[in-house]
Formats: C-alpha cells, structure tokens, sequence
C-alpha cells in the first residue's frame, strides 16, 4: 500500500509516519519511483506499536527506539524482555548511600523470599533502591512492613503479563517476532493499563477509607 | 535555618531549592534581612517530598505543583487524593471512536462487578479507555480475559496503598498534612515502587516461562 493508504488504516497522519521513519522507528517501504514507496502489513503493524508505546506506555522516542531493537535482535523473549525492561526504566536521582545500603539490604530479603534476582548494574533494580530510599526519607516506615506483600501482588501482576505468551510454544522466522512482540507489549502497556486500574480502585477504597 | 543549612540537611543544592522557590513549589522563608531568610522544619519537608515526586515519582513541575496544591488546599485526603491523580494522569493520544465504545462497554463491565465508579471526564477513565483500545488494535484479545484478574489484584494493591493512613483518624489542623501527605505520597510513590517489583518479577517469570 502507499503511504497514504498506510495513514488511513493505520489512523496516524502522513506527517507523522514520515517522522517516524526519519526517526528510525518505521522501516523505510520498498522504493517503487523516487517520490513513492510501497508498504505492506508489517509496517501498518509496527506503526500501530510505535503509536501505542509513544502515546499509551508514556515512552520517549529514544525508548521507544531502544524496545524495538530488543524485539528486532534479542535472541529470544526473555532477552527481549531485559531490553525492553532497562530501555523503559528511568534512572533517577541518587539518594544518599546511608539509605540506599538500608534499602540494598531491605530488597535482598524480599528479592529472596520470592525468587528475585537483583543483578548488579540492572537499572530495574536501581530504580526500586531509590524508590525505597525516598519512601525512608520521607518518613514511611508502614511501607516495610508492606512491602512483601506489594512483593507477593507483584508477582501475580507479572504472572499474569506473561501468561498470554508464555503458553505459546516460542516460534522462528515470521512468527518469532509475534511471541516476543506480544510479551512486550503486555509489559509497557500492562504498565500503563495496571496504573490505570489501580487509580480506579484506589479512588474506591479512599472513598471507602475516608468518607466511609 | 538558613538556605545552606536546609541544603545541607536535605542534601538538595542551594541552586534546585532557589529554582524551587522561583516555581512556587516551595514556600519562601521568613525575610530576616534583604539577602537572607530563616527556614523551618515545614520547609525541610516539603522540600525532601518535592524531590521525590520529581525524580521518583517522575512527575513534570507542573504536575508537582497541582499535586501539592491539592495537598494544601482540599477539603479532606479524598479530595486530595481525586487532585492529584488528576494531575499525575496524562492524557494521552485519543483511539477510533469505534474502539473505545468497544473498551467502555468492557471497562464498564469490569467496574460495576469491582463497585469502582466512572465519572464522566475523569482523565483515570480516559486513561483506561485508551490503553483498552490500544491493547485492541495491537490484536491482543487474550487481555480480554485476563482483565477481571487485574482488576481484582489492582483492588488488593489499592488497598494495601490506602491502609498505612486510613487506619489513622484524619486529623485537624497541623497533623492534618500528615495524613493527606502520607496518602498521596503512597499513590505516587507508590506506582513508581510496584512498577520496579513488578519488573523484578517480570523477569523472574519470563526466566520461568522462556528458559525454564
């Protein structure tokens, strides 16, 4: 199809495709006259990922560059996921190393309980140390004693994002990419679609809470 | 204190707490001369809960402002809480109009069996509306199923949010901050916390799934 037939099934305008091919997140079409390129239902497919990391998982165009050379070129899903995990997971401020040792040594017990592993220099694991560290310093103590069972709840949420893929048995050539798209996609919109829900349930128990 | 000292104690440098100050999301101190003002215990920790929302919860100064704002000026924590979800929503890109009548009929669905409300124009609905349709036209019918059990693990998330402060009577006067702070600090901080433990148990799973 052309571009202009790639803009209405796809819904994005033809300014923004063209952006996104200068940004690299859309393979060029296949040259048919210097001014014309033909596309075809791979590239209406990874348009409608690009739109929806962009707009719905909240990414930047460097991020959204840095997921789909993980879904291109990981050896497999769980490689592809690691990608995608550190592309997506802002580094943050540093908190003071008093804290933060605290919060190393609160996150090795949970990591254990449940099976976790918190690999040196993984950014996922730098950010839940800030995190920690910016709760103590605020003065939230109710949290460590919560904290395994958002631990336990984080396990059944990451259950769940992968029980859609992990049945399937992992495939090669032009089915490939679909597992590992697919496991993809449910971690960055399953984050924005869980916050979503939580927001939802939480307005329900506050008004459970302070309005009783 | 002076402004070395409230620098020193927090360890935010003296530039960030005047560049604070000039964007009204810390309140200025007591002028003891023209050069110089005095800082309280009030200002060390709005100051510590301003950088977190920053560069924990990730939030822009615009979104820390209204969140504040509704820290500072609504009439009880879940009015409060209503604000600053408000703020920290992005609107995101809207889908077809066909797509998200599908996702509201569905959402609809999901809220009424978990006694969550949707009020018109809350930007937490669109939210979930546009992250349902994206899901959608990405072809991923097997989220469909699955939605029932997020939203019952977002119910237990939530409360697990809501339950180190409602279990406090609300307060009047000073302590009353204490209470609101502490409810919406959970739900930013919060997210940005379940986010890392649940990418921690993401891998855990994809290890499970793709190499077990």
């Amino acid at each position: 199809m052309r571009m202009a037939e790639l803009s209405a099934e796809s819904g994005v305008p033809v300014a923004t495709i063209k952006y996104y091919l200068r940004e690299d997140l859309l393979a060029p079409g296949e040259r048919t006259s210097p001014n014309q390129a033909r596309y075809d239902r791979s590239h209406l497919r990874r348009l409608r990922l690009v739109r929806a990391l962009l707009e719905v998982g909240g990414l930047s165009v460097a991020q959204v560059r840095d997921v789909l050379a993980g879904i291109d070129s990981s050896p497999d899903a769980h490689a592809a996921l690691g990608t995608a995990q550190s592309a997506i997971t802002a580094v943050r401020g540093r908190r003071d190393e008093q804290t933060r040792a605290w919060a190393a040594g609160l996150l090795e017990e949970v990591a254990s309980r449940h099976g976790w592993s918190l690999k040196p220099g993984n950014p996922v694991v730098d950010s839940a140390l800030d995190t920690l560290a910016a709760f103590a310093e605020l003065g939230h103590p109710e949290l460590v004693a919560r904290l395994d069972d958002y631990a336990g709840l984080a396990d059944r949420v990451a259950e769940l994002d992968l029980a859609g893929v992990s049945g399937r048995p992992e495939r090669e050539g032009p089915e490939r990419d679909s597992t590992v798209e697919a496991a993809v996609v449910g971690m960055v919109l399953g984050d924005a679609l869980f916050a979503a829900l939580r927001r939802l349930a939480q307005e329900h128990a506050s008004s459970r809470a302070f309005r009783g």
